[in-house]
């Protein structure tokens, strides 16, 4: 008798850093600093509720039946209008709904790539779209855009897209400056390579007013936008990651695409989770509660720096993010292995990302990713004492 | 300046027959006998109002939250409870949950397929299925297994995954007898291919008891299930399709390498959907529905073969279905083609689905798909008499 039919080769690609995430997760009276997480605190549990139960009896049609593929009408609507500014001009054509953020990354693979294509990927990568293209098996182009030499034509050139989190880079942090995105969309046009913008962070700015969006420097005042830019959005920093609602802005073709790809993934997106999220739109929830969040995150941003400050400035060097969810730390010594870091953390009681996971190659082992919006300042205080102590013993073990 | 990179290939293996049903969709005064919807008058409204509305406040972090990418665990343990039975011993680890069915046939998609490999499948076969794996480029070997040489281990050799819809399959509308199952089952152990069981239908048999599952046929007393079959769920046609709660049972294995790919894929299905459908199962409510749906449905069966008996039966042969929500029809005469009488059907007020987009080659044009439990009796009747006369029309034509 034969074996069992093997799996797909992309399984075969894979590391143990999850796991031991998932495991850690077990852990008692561990700080986690690893993961991506919002505060709970800043959900608006009753609000969501009321507009949870109310939904089903008021749109029930569309809300307990099948719903178009592309999302509830109303809701594009709603996502093109607070998007369409100056020279952008978008129509529900130009909006995809999907399951969460991470579905548009899919989809995305799903119609920008044939096995082996490249994608020109900002460097370090977002480790969630990693993983949605492995099963495209694409080849990737790192886009180091912190370097003075850095050359974004050369870069998107044969790529089929360029990836890019301009606000606040999970998990670098970074915040691309205006200019080099005026010169990333340059590049798209010249190139003809697909910008993708995702853009989860982008309302998380706690120093400045925001950069305008790349998907704004692309427009050219079309009655429909008709752009190189693939910008991605989701409700869940704003609202809540449980209802799994997010969207894609992109010329009127390319949604058509999506939409045909999201076909054949999930149908469509709830629309229990849809009218609840547009119910919060239509009441402001997302303007009334940024300010409460903006707050909270940046005394925790605050009180991580300052932490870092005074127990790990000997060990890494860091800058500090004007916004968004993670400081990105890179060890002085070069003989720290940050994957040997996460476990021994773990044996201190702290859990920390490390950088390889970040690097399509799984190569970089220098840096770590450090959360700053779950815990509270004398939480965060204390994982990095404990950090700090993990970080000597593990320099120890090197040496 | 170049022109902007290409979409997937696959993206072009397309046909305008999705385009036509929802153009169909705005004609007013159709008849759509197209579909595969439920009455919306089966949704228990009120009490899924209640369920939303207090998840939200009773289960707030499992329902707002990030929650785990293979589903809550108690809706993980009440499945396979659920569906433990006599030598079938199931876990939570052989449960996962999907964004709808639809969702579980992405991921087998992507965990069982390198670009090129095989699927046997039942023939004609669901157009989601098909769907769902165009963007891994599969070839297809055909299932027809109503022929009485239908030789199961000789279709399986080879290919990755059997697919099959035991229980009044979609479009056909056929029920597999327990000995062909039998056979699918041993022939699956004999070749190391895997046994998809898609099940949506397998609570909505009308006349007899139902037949027992190719996963129950494959237990052999295992602690944790561990056999070939892998079975697809959905809430969808039990409670309601906006909720997109669907499940796979398989080997702990294999529900591992569906969790990788469900990760990158929307990261995990809606809390607040899940703990709805939890809420829903704690309550007993599928049961409680069950008797009404199958009443309702058996009367417009009947009513809609009736009508076929009287106004259609000089131009198609079919089966009167056991179960399910589908008649499928084929033409007497073989000069008829179907995917013109979908759009001569159109121009008559009425809408059928054409047998060519159950055909992963699309080339069948004998036969057409009849729903039946969306509309009252006297509306398929109506649809009925639209039909023959466009199919009369239609023979005119090709003569």
């Amino acid at each position: 008798m034969p074996g069992r039919a093997p799996l797909a080769r992309w399984l075969n690609d894979t590391n143990d850093v999850t796991q031991t995430f998932l495991a850690a997760g077990q852990l008692p009276d561990l700080v986690n600093l690893a993961g991506g997480l919002p505060d709970p605190s800043t959900w608006p549990v009753s609000d969501l509720s009321d507009f949870a139960g109310r939904v089903v009896t008021e749109h029930t049609a569309e809300v307990l039946g099948y719903s178009p593929i592309d999302g509830l009408p109303d809701l594009r609507d709603r996502i093109a209008a607070e998007f369409s500014h100056g020279d952008l001009n978008l129509t529900r054509d130009n909006v995809l709904i999907t399951t969460g953020g991470m579905q548009g990354l899919d989809l995305l693979g799903k119609v920008f790539l044939d096995p082996g294509q490249t994608i020109a990927a900002q460097s370090p990568a977002y480790l969630g779209a990693i993983d949605a293209w492995k099963p495209r098996a694409p080849q990737y182009r790192a886009m180091v855009m912190e370097t003075n030499d850095f050359d974004a034509e050369a870069a998107m050139t044969g790529a089929q897209f360029a990836y890019t989190v301009p606000n606040f880079s999970n998990p670098s942090g970074r915040l691309v400056p205006e200019d080099q995105r005026r010169a990333l969309v340059a590049a798209a046009e010249a190139t003809g390579c697909w910008l993708v913008e995702d853009d989860p962070y982008g309302h998380l700015y706690y120093d400045g007013a925001p950069l305008p969006r790349m998907l704004e420097l692309s427009a050219n005042g079309a009655e429909v936008y008709n752009g190189p830019v693939v910008y991605l959005g989701t409700f869940s920093k704003q609202l809540a990651p449980g209802l799994r609602v997010g969207w894609v802005i992109a010329a009127p073709e390319i949604i058509v695409a999506l939409t045909t790809a999201k076909q054949g993934s999930d149908m469509f997106t709830s629309g229990l989770c849809q009218r609840v999220a547009l119910e919060a739109m239509e009441r402001g929830l997302p303007e009334q509660l940024l300010p409460g969040i903006l707050d909270l995150y940046r005394t925790r941003r605050d009180a991580l720096c300052e932490a870092m400050q005074a127990d790990l400035s000997d060990l890494f060097t860091w800058q500090v993010p004007e916004g968004g969810m993670f400081v990105w730390a890179v060890a002085r010594d070069p003989a720290l292995d940050t994957d040997r870091l996460m476990k021994t953390g773990l044996e201190h009681g702290v859990c920390i990302s490390p950088s390889s996971v970040f690097d399509p190659m799984g190569q970089d082992r220098r840096a770590i990713r450090v959360n700053f919006t779950l815990n509270p300042p004398d939480v965060l205080a204390e994982g990095i004492r404990r950090l700090a102590r993990a970080t000597r013993a593990e320099l120890r073990q090197a040496a």
